[in-house]
């Protein structure tokens, strides 16, 4: 079976959000194909002001269709446009699987396909995406949170952590080890084990 | 003082070579420039199928320079291709440090700016970059290894480890911490201990 990674990408994502999950996907060629999208298609530019090439994102009649949302600054913008908050309503509910990094999940909360659901991001910007959606389930302390189709990773880095987990569980544990060794990363596999939760304790 | 990060990418390299440092450097603008260059512009497209829009790389006036080399399959005819390896000299010589991820390293000790010096590469591939350059001196236990101006470092996540020591010594240790912080990420501050050398040992 071939799943495919549909990364939405837009103005200000946060780099490693995005390409921590695409580089651990992409060991794995024989299993997932990476797409880049964006709502318009062309150049997105990164918080870190690289320049991507993406497609527009139509609907994907493949499957299995992964779609996977970075964070970063652009999410701040994002949560306030109809459009884009309806289109990521629309591919989320038609995905298979929804897998977030960050603030990622914010437009997943405000797109309200997370209500009643278990749902972690970003320990610094916890207060400002929990002000997105009241009714989603918010996790303090996680690494990652999976709830039924939606898997949604803490800040950054936490999500190459849960891209492993992901292919833990949809693959096997062994691909997860021998794709956290391909690339020299120490995978932290406890998912409920949050070394920067404290950190930002009010 | 302003530090320009110049990432030198080429067709098929590996993407978190690249981008686990830009997101580190990303971290800290008031320090770090990032530029995206390649030998002759345009779009570079990496192992994992990203896209991405680069200058041309001539010299560059400013100061302080730090030349970025990532490694990946790309690095397999790059080190056949006098021209290319010619420019890499020219412009490690003129930077003001030089890190290399992974395979990047066989780039470096083809183009002779590493003879006599301590070095180190992805294990996994250890012999392949050995065979370019025997005047270097190999490591091959360390995740990253610092010589005069140049820092090489393991496979591809080791990259992130050695830029965070990097800025650990030419800013401070807080810098570095502050930001293995902000991305949530668990620094592995010691160069020596290397966890996948075992891995890969004859």
């Amino acid at each position: 079976m071939m799943y495919h990674i549909n990364l939405l990408l837009f103005d200000q994502f946060e780099l490693l959000d995005a390409f921590g999950p695409a580089e651990i996907f992409g060991k794995a060629p024989e299993i997932f194909t990476l797409h880049y999208y964006s709502r318009h298609g062309g150049v997105i530019k990164s918080a870190q002001d690289t320049q991507i090439l993406t497609e527009i994102y139509a609907s994907q009649p493949q499957h299995t269709n992964i779609l996977l949302l970075p964070g970063g600054e652009g999410t701040r913008q994002l949560v306030q446009r109809a459009d884009d908050i309806n289109d990521i309503k629309r591919l989320a509910e038609e995905a298979d699987y929804v897998l977030s990094v960050c603030t990622g999940a914010a437009l997943l909360a405000k797109a309200g396909v997370l209500d009643g659901k278990r749902a972690t991001t970003n320990k610094r910007a916890f207060e400002w995406v929990k002000s997105q959606r009241s009714a989603v389930d918010w996790v303090k302390r996680a690494r990652w949170v999976k709830d039924d189709k939606y898997y949604t990773s803490s800040g950054i880095t936490a999500g190459m952590d849960m891209s492993l987990g992901f292919i833990n569980d949809i693959v096997s544990p062994e691909k997860a080890r021998e794709i956290s060794k391909r690339i020299e990363y120490i995978w932290h596999e406890d998912s409920s084990e949050d070394p920067f939760a404290d950190l930002y304790e009010g």
